[in-house]
């Protein structure tokens, strides 16, 4: 377990958030930190919709998803406009701070510097009380995100997810299958 | 919370296993119980590839993936032998039982009765105490599942399965993207 | 180009159908033949959903589709009712035919070995002389297949497909995204 | 079916290839026009990799799969420098055109106004002698496109896709089934 402090964001502009976040206001808080760039086809097509349902399916747990726009690459074709239009056309409502380009010429943004992430994307993941419990490079599996989430939500004394965010059961005909299920014939 | 005891299982015959499991055998872990038809399309597009990797992702957590075969409609379709066929075909590994017939012609198995569950795929979560602590008809969203098995492991003092199952990072070329992400330049 | 006639078909029972279907009969029109086990995986996932898509996307057109079931493993497994059944749950609709044991223990059934397949899935187009003209192991890319339906269904003096099968055109709400894409502001 | 010729292309720059294309050039070809925009989700999860995938299929064809950025919607966002950098992160091969941006104001640009595009994606067929044969908005089945095309290659007398496009059938395991079918067991 890793027990030290999750690094500052360092952060230009944020988008879906009246002002900016930061991880002192979030605090008793878990964080899932979703680094991403809009150019980024693996992040586009299954780390950006991972990070969206997280937070649709716990939006009752005290957790925040949040989003930071690390380029590192093609930093002319993402710039803030891009990423508002972007934003908007992919429905993304999660908030989304832009990390702050390197210093002397690095391509690499100061807060994905911080954090020594590998590429985009990244997920990290944060516990209610600061510290920097898991980092993942590429695309995280759902089985094993909610799993970890659900560890550090319980440390957070949230009670059990399973509890609060039942979703309704599906309702199937009668006696007859579809694609998700067959029902019984009713007694 | 549900607290009481998951019923028994009836069963008439089982594969995958050298002998018959019972939830008396399998007290100490939490149980993933998935009742399927093998000619419930549903169940075979999504509910059995879920459980399978479940059983996969949670290998080394005190987990049992458990399959039962609650046939309730074309029995004579999908008896012993093509059971075991599909299984072979499938190539599903996990421990999987027969339901044992309704009585006085009722076409529900005898399990499925006692479980009162609606269809299939039906997924329970059992305890490691043998309490039945969930019941969910059709298929579940897998960041859910993965939290809800998270907080029923953590029960058993298994500790966190962030700690003992991370996959290993992909590692992805540097400075170039793919489906699954885009790598940094190194440094 | 194969030019011979495609080898009759030796069948013991059909589904979907009042009679027995035979190359002679469908003389006139061209011919998709698919052929498949229920407990066959790839036939499940992708075979059989492609053959229901020609099926549906060219019924204008006087092509037949054609399911024929080729059992060469677990025999028992897979008899008439489970594939009754199996055709029911899949909401199989076209006709579908049993292909005839092989003699002297031969695991092989009878048409599949006048036609030398391989294995299943198998897809074989027959043009609308009767002639065998095109043989697949395997899933086949959808663009290629259409492309070929579309070659023989034109020598049948069939007429253009894209005249009589064009899809009402998708309406998207103004100016807005969704899934399927993004319709220009109104004028 | 449609017989005026298509409209003349206007743009402003072209990338993945060395000179401009217009209508006259690609005279004798069978053309793929797929109109889209690069914040334009469906274009990006369905529309370019379909046009991709004709773009390899019919390599061999006298076809030519031709991209349109054809911006109606947050100009700023999707500037040259933005596209190139998308069609490098995307791997798009084939040669796009950015359509000129509409007079007085008009946000949709010209080229999509004289085909009366309704949105993006949108698939146009022209045939070898430049006439405007179909046009799709949203994003087409691939067994009609294949379909679709075939007839226009047809007629230019390309010879049938079947005999020249073959894919190497797929070898599989003997006696044994994966996700794409089950191999015979070999004589």
């Amino acid at each position: 377990m890793t027990s030290r402090l999750a690094p500052a964001w360092r952060t230009t502009a944020w988008l879906n958030t009246p002002e900016p976040l930061t991880l002192e206001r979030l605090r008793g808080k878990v964080i899932l930190l979703h680094a991403f760039q809009m150019l980024c086809p693996g992040c586009v097509a299954r780390g950006i919709p991972q990070a969206q349902r997280v937070a649709e399916l716990f939006a009752g747990a005290p957790l925040a998803v949040v989003g930071l726009h690390t380029v590192f690459e093609h930093h002319e074709a993402m710039k803030l406009e891009s990423l508002r239009a972007f934003l908007h056309e992919y429905r993304v409502k999660f908030p989304v701070g832009v990390d702050e380009p390197g210093e002397g010429g690095d391509p690499i943004p100061r807060t994905m510097s911080a954090y020594a992430m590998r590429g985009t994307p990244t997920t990290v993941l944060i516990d209610a009380q600061g510290r920097l419990r898991r980092q993942l490079f590429g695309v995280h599996d759902d089985l094993l995100l909610g799993a970890e989430l659900q560890t550090l939500l319980l440390e957070a004394q949230a009670g059990p997810v399973s509890g609060v965010h039942q979703p309704a059961p599906q309702v199937l005909p009668a006696a007859a299958c579809d694609d998700s299920g067959c029902a019984a014939p009713s007694r």
